[in-house]
C-alpha cells in the first residue's frame, strides 16, 4: 500500500520543484523554462568557476539542496531515480557560467555520465570549458582497486563542500577540479538498509526484505550490497561497517576525520546518535581523532530506513575548505 | 516486527545522549553527573536570562536540539514519551542561571507541567527566579475559547527562537518572558499522520491505522485528532489542514507570516514540499505574505509517517527576533 502525500504520482516531481521554489524564492530560481533548470537566485557569478551537480530525485537534499552559497551554483534534476536530459544540463552550465568555465560533480552511474559528457560536448561547442569529477566512493559497490566501479552516495557532500569553498576563493577551473578529486579520494561510505521505498509513479516496493533483515552495503536505489542476513544490535551493524571503510583507504592511527552519519529517509536522528557512539567509540580505540561529525539527512532514498556512515579524511587544505561557512535552503553551516 | 537500530532498548535513551555529546563535545556538555542534563557547552552566560525546557524523547530535534548559540540555554531529558523528573529540570536550572533569573519553555502536557512546577518551587528555595511558558498551539486538540487545554507541538520552535534571541540582547526575564507569551499567541499547528510507531522499550506499534488512511489532527505521541478517513491528495489534506489553521488565529489579508513544515519522521522531504505548494497557494489566495519557509524535520516522533504545518504571524519585534542567526548542532540559520 502506497501511503504518501501526493496529487497526481507523474506530477510528483515537478510539484516538489514548484514548492521548493515558491518557498526559497530569494535563494533559488529555474531557467530556460524549465522547473528542472534550477540555478542559485544570483546566478552567474562573474569571476567565480560554476560548480553544477544533477542526478535522479527522491535523494533530498541531493542533489539541489547543495545550491547556494559555499557550495554549488545549479543542478539538473531528473525524474526519480532517472538522470536529468543532457539539454538540461547544458541549459544549467551556461546559467551559471561567470566566465572562468563549470565543474561538474555528480555521482558514478551510467546514466549520469552519459548525460553529463553530452553536455560536456555541447558546452564545448559553445566555447564553455567544462570539467568533470565523477564521484563514487561506496566500499561496497566495487572492491578496492576498481574504485572507478563505485556508486557515488553521500560522501558525495564533503566534494561538493570542499570545492564549493575553493571556488569562492576565486580558484581557477584546474584548481577546484583538484580539489574535487581529492576530496573524493578522501571520502569512504557504505550504507545499511532495513526497508525497501515505494517509487510514486511505480507504486509498489522497490524490492523486498524480509522482516527480521537487513542488507549492509546496499545502493540508494536498493541496488544490492555485500551481504543480507538477520538485523543485529546497533553495535554489530556499526562494526561491520567500520571493517568495510576503515580498511579500505586506509584510515590509521593519527589521522583526523570528519564523519557523516547519514539518514536515508525513515530512520530517526535517535537511532543515528545511537549508532554514531559506537563509531565513536571504535574511531578512538584506533587513534583516529574527529574533527566535526555531521548527523542527519544528507543523502536519502525517499522512506527507506536505513543509514550510511561516511569517513573524510583531512588534511589542513580540506579541512580549512570544510570548515567555510556555507548557505542553501537546505544546508547552513557557520563558520567551524 | 520492530526494525530499529538498538543496543539495548532500556539503553536507548542514554546510548543517544552519549552519541550527541560526542559528536558536539563543543557545544553540549551534562551536567550534575546525569546524561540527561543537557546544557549549552559554554553555560552559564553571566548577565543573560537562561532558558530552559525539558521532555520525553523520541522528538529530536525536540527539545534539546534547540539548546545552543541564540536558542536556549538547556533541556531535561525524559525517557521516550515520558517527562524528566523535576530533580533534573533543578540540575539544568542551576548550571545555567547567570544570575537573570531562568524562563522555562515546554509544551503543554501534564507530566511536563507537575514536574516543571515542582522544579520551580526548588529552584525558588535556592533564591533562583523562575518564569515558565508553556505553550499549546495544536488547533486540533482543543477548541478554540480553550486555548489553555491545547498541546504544544513543532510550533513551540517559533517560542524558543524568539524568546532565545530576545535574551541574547540582554533583555530581562520578564521582557523574555513577554516575547515568548507573544510568540506562542501568534502561532498555531495541525498534524496529520499515517502510520504509528514503536516506543524501544514497548516492541510494538503505539496505536493501528489502516492501510488506506489517515488521522488528522493526531498528536506527536499518538493522541487522537480531529478525524480518521480514507487518505485523500496532498492537496485535499494540506486544504483541510489549513482550513482549521487560518480561522483559528483568525490570520487575515495584509498578515506576513512564517511557515513550518515540519516532518513526523517517516515522510520524505520531497512530499512535504508537495504540501508546501499547496500552503503557498492558499495564502497567496487569502493575501498573506510569507516571510521565511522552515521546511524539514523539527519536531518528531521517531518514525512516524506524517508531516504537521504550523503558521506564525509576525510583527515588526517577532520579525526582527525570528531573523537573528542561531546555531546549535541541530539547527544553523544566518541572519536572515
Amino acid at each position: 500500500m502506497m501511503k504518501k502525500f501526493l496529487n497526481k504520482p507523474e506530477a510528483f516531481v515537478d510539484e516538489m520543484l514548484q514548492g521548493i521554489l515558491s518557498a526559497h524564492p530569494d535563494q533559488l530560481k529555474h531557467v530556460a523554462d524549465d522547473l528542472r533548470c534550477i540555478v542559485r537566485a544570483d546566478a552567474p557569478k562573474p569571476g567565480k568557476v560554476g560548480l553544477a551537480t544533477g542526478g535522479g530525485s527522491g535523494h533530498l537534499p541531493l542533489f539541489l539542496g547543495y545550491v547556494g552559497k559555499g557550495l554549488l551554483d545549479g543542478c539538473a534534476v531528473g525524474g526519480v531515480f532517472q538522470s536529468p536530459g543532457a539539454d538540461q544540463m547544458l541549459e544549467v552550465t551556461r546559467a551559471i557560467d561567470g566566465g572562468k568555465g563549470v565543474l561538474y560533480i555528480y555521482g558514478n552511474y551510467s546514466g549520469d555520465r552519459m548525460n553529463f559528457d553530452m553536455a560536456t560536448e555541447m558546452a564545448d561547442m559553445e566555447e564553455i570549458r567544462v570539467e568533470s569529477y565523477v564521484a563514487g566512493e561506496d566500499v561496497a559497490s566495487a572492491p578496492k582497486g576498481e574504485e572507478h566501479k563505485r556508486r557515488g552516495v553521500a560522501g558525495i557532500f564533503y566534494v561538493y563542500k570542499c570545492a564549493g569553498a575553493k571556488a569562492d576563493e576565486g580558484a581557477d577551473l584546474d584548481e577546484v577540479k583538484r580539489i574535487a578529486e581529492k576530496a573524493g579520494a578522501n571520502v569512504r561510505t557504505i550504507g545499511v538498509a532495513l526497508s525497501p521505498v515505494i517509487v510514486p509513479e511505480v507504486g509498489r516496493p522497490s524490492f523486498t526484505i524480509g522482516d527480521g533483515e537487513m542488507e549492509i552495503g546496499m545502493g540508494i536505489h536498493g541496488e544490492p550490497g555485500i551481504r543480507r542476513g538477520s538485523l543485529m544490535t546497533a553495535d554489530e551493524v556499526v562494526q561491520e561497517m567500520m571493517d568495510q571503510i576503515l580498511p579500505d583507504l586506509p584510515y590509521e592511527s593519527g589521522d583526523e576525520v570528519s564523519v557523516l552519519m547519514n539518514g536515508l529517509g525513515a530512520t530517526p536522528k535517535e537511532e543515528l546518535y545511537v549508532a554514531y557512539r559506537k563509531v565513536a567509540e571504535i574511531l578512538s580505540e584506533k587513534g583516529i581523532s574527529v574533527f566535526k561529525v555531521y548527523v542527519g539527512e544528507f543523502a536519502t532514498s525517499l522512506e527507506m530506513t536505513g543509514f550510511s556512515i561516511s569517513v573524510f579524511k583531512l588534511d589542513d587544505e580540506l579541512k580549512g575548505l570544510l570548515a567555510k561557512p556555507a548557505c542553501t535552503p537546505f544546508f547552513e553551516q557557520v563558520e567551524l
